[in-house]
This record gives C-alpha cells, structure tokens and sequence, in this order.
C-alpha cells in the first residue's frame, strides 16, 4: 500500500490517490502517515492530508500520534486548522489539548469559537481520572412527549454531528435526564407512539465526578454502548461512548499491571518513552526496594557467626526466598485482579483468608515434601556436600513450608488493606509483598534451623 | 431492594413483584436471585424466576452463574426450559453448553429443534480461542439492490430477534461479505437510495479460525461496535459484538497476568474455586521454579568456602537477587504488555534491547552508586561488621550494576523469544525470568569478589 500510494506521489496522481485513501481506515492511514513522516517526507505527508476530505481529514488526525499531530498544525494556516477542529467531536479537540504543548494549545483555542472554548474548558476542569474527563457532549437529547416520527425527525436533523444516534436520551424541560430510549426500540415502534411510553426509565447514569473505572466497568456489567453524565442537580450534560469507554479499560488494566511489575503507570506506548523517562518511571521503586533488603542483611549478618557453622544452608536462601516471592505473588496478583474485576469485595475477607490459608498450606506441604526428598537424595550427590543429611533436608522442608503460608497470608491480605486504607491495591504487589516475605522467610529458616540443628547451628564452630 | 421482594414473597403479592422485577436490570437480579439461593431460599429463587415475562427470564438467566443456570434448569419441566432457551441468543445457548454436565447438556439439547441443534454443533467445533466461538448468527443481512426503505422493513420485520441492528451486512448472491452499511447511515439517507451506494465496501472481517484475541484487537483499533466473521469461501457465517468483545479482552488480559504471576489460568471468578482446583493451578510453577534453584545452590555451595573467607558477602544476597528480579520483571512485563497491545512487534527487537540496555545502564548506575554510599555509611554502622569497608561496598555496588544489565536484557529478550517460537510471551515473565537472572547475579557477585577482594575472598582463612 505504501509503495502504491509514494509511486502515485510520484506521478502527481492527486485524483488517484484520492480514490485510493477513501479505501482505507483511518486508523491504517495515520500509521502509513507516522511511516513517511519517520522516513523523512514531511512534505509528502502534508500533500496527502491535504487531499483529504475535511471529515475524513479529522478521523485520520485523531488517530495520530501526538508528534505527527504537532507537526501538522505547525504547518497548518489558522483557516485550515479551524476546518479540521470543526470536524471533531469535542472530546477529541480535548484530549488534543491535553497533549499539546503550550503555543499550539494557545493556537487551538485562538480559533476555536466561544461556545466551543467553554465547552473545553469545563471539560479541561474534571478530574483527569473521571467520568466527565472522558465524556463527549455529542448526543441526541429527546422529550417525553415526542412522537417517533418526531424523534426520527429530531435524529435526521442533528444526528449527523453526534457521536452514537443508537441510544437516545430523554430529558424534561429542566434537562433533567428522566430516560433512555434506543434506536433499535424506535425502528421497531409504530410512529405515532410516544417517547416517553417507549422508554426505559431511571437509566444507569454516572456524574461528572464519578471514578472513570467504576463507569467503565458498568459498561461491561450491563453491555452498555454509551452511558449519561449528569452533573449534581442530575442534568444530563455528557455521554461515554462504548469505544472510550474500551480504550479507558485497556489503560487501567496496563497501570495496574505497570503498578504490579514496581513501575510507575504511564500511558506511553512503549517505543515512544525516552530512556531517562523510562528510568525515572522505574528507578523510585527500584531504590525503595533495594533500601528495604537491609532488613534481610539485617537478620543474616546476625546470624552470621551461626550460620558459619553449618554454612551449606546458605546455600538454600535463594529457594526459599524465591519460592516465597511466587507464592506472594500469586496470592497478591489474584486479590487484585479479583479486585478490579469486582469479583470480591473488602467484606470478603474472610473467605479469602480462609480460602488462602487452606491453599497455604496444602501448597506447603507438597513443596515441603518434594524439596525434603530433592535436598536429601539429589542435592547431597550434586552438592557434593557431606553436611546434608535427614535434619538438614527437615529444617529446608519445613522453613519451605512455613514460608510458602506466611507468603501467602501476606499477599492475600496487603492488597486488601491496601483498598481499606484508600491507597490502590496494585502498588501491594509482588515485589513490595516480596520484601516482606522474604524478611520472614529468614526469620523462619534460622529458628527452624537452631531448633532442629541445635547441636551443630551455633557459633561454636 | 431484597429486603422489598423478601416481603413482598411473603405476602405473595405477585403483581407487586412483577411490576418492581420489570424495574431491575437483569444483571441485578441475577445478582439477587444467586444470593437468594446461597441464603438457602431455593423455592423462592424458583418463584421469583417464573414471574418473569419469557425474554425478561432469559435475559436474567444469561447472567447467573453456572450453579444457579444448572439448578434451574433441573428444576425445570422441558416445556419451560424449551421455552426460555428459545429467547436466548445462540451464542449464549453455546456458552451455556459449555459450562453444563453432560446430562443437562443432553436435556438442553433434546429441547431445541433440529436446525437450532445443527448450529450450535457447527460453533462448538470452533477452537475454544477462535472467532467462530465467540460468534452470534443473529445478525441483519441486506442485499446491495435494495433500498432504505427496504431495508428498514426487512429490519423491522427480522429485527427483533437480532443481536445487533446498528450494523447490516451487504451479502451477495452466493452469501459473500460485500459490505456493511450502518444504522445510522441509513437513518440519514433517502429513502429511495440503495444499499450498494450507500454501503461500505471491503470492511474488515475475520474468519472463523482468526485467533479471537486478534479479532477483538481490531475493536479496539478500529473502534467496532460489530465484526464480521465469514468462512474460508468468504461466505459471511456470524459477527462478534461489541459487549462479547469487551468480556474477551477482560479474560485475555485476566489470563496474561496470570500467567506472569506463574499461575496457569483459568476464567472462574476468584472466589469460585476451591482449594484443591487453586493449588492445581498454582503448584506446577512453584514446583518447577523450586527445583530450578538447584543451580543457585550448586553456584553458592561451590563458594562456599570462599565466602566463609568474607562471610559478610552473604547478607547482600537477597538485595542482589532481589534488585535483579525487580529489574527483569519491569523489563518483561513491560514488553510482553506492549506485545499485547500491539505496540511492538517481534521486528522491533533491536530498539527494544537497545533501548533496554540503555535504562539498563542508568538505572545500573544510579543503584549502585546509592548501593556504595549506603553499605559504606550506613550498614557499616547498622550491621556492626568490621569486615565492610570500600572494598566490600565496591563489589556490591558493581556486581548490583551488572545484575541491572544482565536482568533488564534477559527480561526484554525471553519474552520477545517466546514470541518468536509461537509461545506465549506471558510464561516468559518475573518467575521464571528471575530463576535464570538469580543464577546470573550470584556468578557475577562471586567473580567481582574474586577479583576486587582477591587477598581476602579465598579458600585460605
């Protein structure tokens, strides 16, 4: 396609190439755009989005990325930049706003008309992490006492400029949102019935300050394709559309699993983060974590004259510790995703405790079983080691087995109080539980080794 | 709300019920209903469910949970289960299939009549991960020599039962994909207008055997309320909506991060597993990550009498360990998230490990400068060690850069690797990447002690 599209650049084939960009979707277009800009033909970038129809000018701009998008208005004259921002809807123009750097923002607003800046601005004031941050302010608003040939009217006349037509609102004379009422219910009503008897009343709604998660998970729980904002006095003043609402899941779900993995969230793609935005999203916890292992060195270094005399435990802290860390995380990982799915709830805690301690422990004694048996016949032949022998291999197994319960427990249990206190479960996971864990699993390794190897685990060598 | 319908079950004011049932969403009710039977309150679960209108009952009944689907249904006589099985849309009836014993599963399919029957084999041979599985047949289909006025007829005549009407399909003679045409566009258009002209032509669809992970990318790329799904002879078989779409991505992403919290997945809710299934998915990783730390034990058994020699050395061992897995982790989620997403592709790897190596070596430098003035200053005091001075704190802080290194370009590399050999990026993630870089880390820690603290580190005390 690319190579199709430079030969006809090439030609100066402008009507072709026309008849050729029709066929393909915006989204496809603003990536082939992004290529040829990558590739040094700025020029021929601008030709071919010249050519561009106005409304599909706007669906392939915003599509790009924030770079491509930057550079085109820089090139853009004020009247061209006026067209292309008449074709968006308004929470496009928003999110364009929110990306840009300063002078172009000012540019943006310079030729924007009053109504629509005030609109944008209002926007621009919602919380970034709410429902009104993401809603549009294209929708078909209807009354009760239309007839469906009125709507369909109404629909015919505005519907062009709105983001859905396939779910209508119905407001009363205060703009209080009183209904909803589909286009699907409309085509298969007689004409002459009217809105309000074809309605579903009391619809699902969100305000503008709800949290964008709990209005996007509502999409998935009630198969919603758009759903109403309305403001404290309960006036309908914006909707979510089911395509925002998919691409706001997928970046929750990519912070939570960032926050999982001990980096700090970003909405980046990947290739389009800097190495030392990388680093600084990744150093922080990357410090805290190393800072906290002083605990561990803590408890080793004090028993460090025991542990000499009977130095081929040392050999197993990275089992233990590592075993622990899995175990943490599969515990934590589970909570939280169960969490974010509002599978479970806070006053489940006590059936996941339970649950989690029943797995503990069955977990346990299967680690403990097989390890005692691989410390006491692999490892004492592949060790080389005459130090191994039955209580050895005891005091690995049973540290094993406590460790994996004490793992598990905490990792069931921080996410939660991590939610009870406000804070977000996600930074609770492996790698902070992981800490914790391992401390503990030190503790546990050395009273189990000074009780079971009493005789020989002291600092008389 | 229970409390209401509790009292109204006892004064068994059936009307009253039904009007306040009607007020409910499905989902909710479904809700309800399955608590009403974990209360132990089956008979009044039965009754609530025959008080609802046929489609209002199938609406609920795709929304429970399998147990209460299950017990229903053996509570039913065959011509009631005939009857709500009737309402449900095809694809629900497969889902439904899926979760059931055999012997409900014969009785549901000795209720449904013969063409029915046909289809749902014909979608149960799909692959459990394919396009064809996750179809619905209950779509509108127009042909390109109609007219608007034809089409909504068709609409309003075939409508009803339809899963979604706001996207028609253009078929041709032979049942070919030709097009689709919108709702919306045919709401605005002239009534006299074909549905050739006003048709998209060549829109995106999958077949049946198109991975649904990729067919649900496109979704979101392309912001669909509706896919196409046609079959090797391009004859169009089904269409995947929009709500089914979303549930997908929530599983996918659910069974990604599953997979690198080294769980093998599965798609039952949390609290719905028991004990044994938990440790059934949870044991093998712990199992083969516990054995897998045989070859830190063989390199730290090998040392051993080397580190008896400085046996401080042994209290950094976690932190280095730690830190390394900390780092891989960052590093391969971040890619195998990317890779889903569709960021990134397998061609990108020389920017990945670029760019990887890169944070790798800043981030390696931040930590083990911190590293080096925090053993020199603090744990000095803190662990009351007379053995750390700047050369103990050089070799921590050196070999903890080299663990950065190593851990950050093993964790991009292996997922990227597994993407290569058709695996599953997601296995490739913190568990099992922590195992190798752990190995790694203690080799480079033992070869930085033999060279910076060779008069000391020996086998000579």
């Amino acid at each position: 396609m690319k190579e199709i599209i430079l030969g006809l650049l090439d030609e100066r084939a402008y009507d072709k190439l026309k008849s050729v960009q029709r066929e393909i979707a915006p989204q496809d277009l603003a990536e082939l755009l992004q290529e040829l800009r990558e590739d040094g033909r700025k020029s021929d970038v601008l030709t071919l989005f010249r050519l561009l129809p106005k409304q599909a000018a706007a669906e392939v701009f915003v599509e790009m990325d924030a770079e491509l998008q930057e550079a085109l208005i820089r090139d853009y004259s004020d009247g061209e930049l006026r067209s292309i921002l008449n074709e968006l809807y308004l929470d496009d123009t928003v999110d364009l706003i929110e990306e840009m750097p300063a002078n172009v923002v000012r540019r943006i607003l310079k030729v924007t008309d009053a109504k629509t800046r005030a609109q944008i601005n209002e926007i621009l004031n919602y919380a970034d992490d709410s429902a009104g941050s993401i809603m549009t302010v294209e929708y078909v608003a209807l009354n009760g006492d239309m007839t469906v040939s009125e709507a369909f009217a109404r629909i015919r006349r505005t519907g062009v400029d709105k983001e859905t037509i396939y779910t209508c609102y119905v407001i009363d004379a205060g703009r209080r949102l009183v209904g909803t009422v589909s286009a699907r219910t409309l085509l298969l009503a007689d004409e002459f019935e009217t809105i309000a008897d074809l309605m579903t009343p009391h619809p699902f709604s969100v305000t503008t300050d709800t949290d964008r998660e709990i209005a996007v998970n509502l999409f998935e729980k009630y198969d919603l394709l758009a759903l109403p904002v309305v403001d404290r006095e309960e006036r309908l003043v914006g909707i979510v559309t089911v395509d925002d609402a998919m691409d706001v899941l997928l970046e929750e779900t990519t912070e939570d699993i960032q926050k999982m993995a001990a980096i700090i969230p970003t909405e980046k793609p990947y290739l389009k983060i800097g190495v030392l935005e990388t680093w600084r999203h990744r150093i922080p916890w990357l410090l805290i974590m190393m800072l906290s292992a002083t605990f561990t060195q803590i408890i080793i270094s004090g028993f460090e004259a025991k542990l000499q005399s009977v130095v081929i435990l040392t050999a197993f802290i990275p089992m233990l510790m590592g075993t622990g860390g899995n175990c943490g995380s599969q515990s934590s990982v589970s909570v939280i995703r169960s969490l974010s799915l509002d599978e479970i709830r806070l006053r489940d805690v006590g059936k996941i405790l339970w649950k989690e301690t029943r797995v503990a422990i069955v977990s346990g004694a299967t680690l403990a079983v097989v390890s005692f048996l691989k410390v006491l016949l692999l490892d004492r032949w592949l060790l080389g080691s005459a130090e191994i022998d039955a209580a050895v291999s005891l005091t690995v197994a049973l540290s094993l087995a406590v460790t994996v319960v004490i793992a598990k427990t905490v990792g069931c249990i921080l996410p939660l109080l991590a939610k009870r206190l406000g804070l977000d479960p996600a930074v609770m996971a492996a790698p902070f539980i992981t800490t914790i864990v391992d401390g503990l699993a030190l503790l546990a390794y050395f009273c189990m080794a000074s009780l079971l190897l009493a005789s020989r685990f002291s600092t008389a060598v």
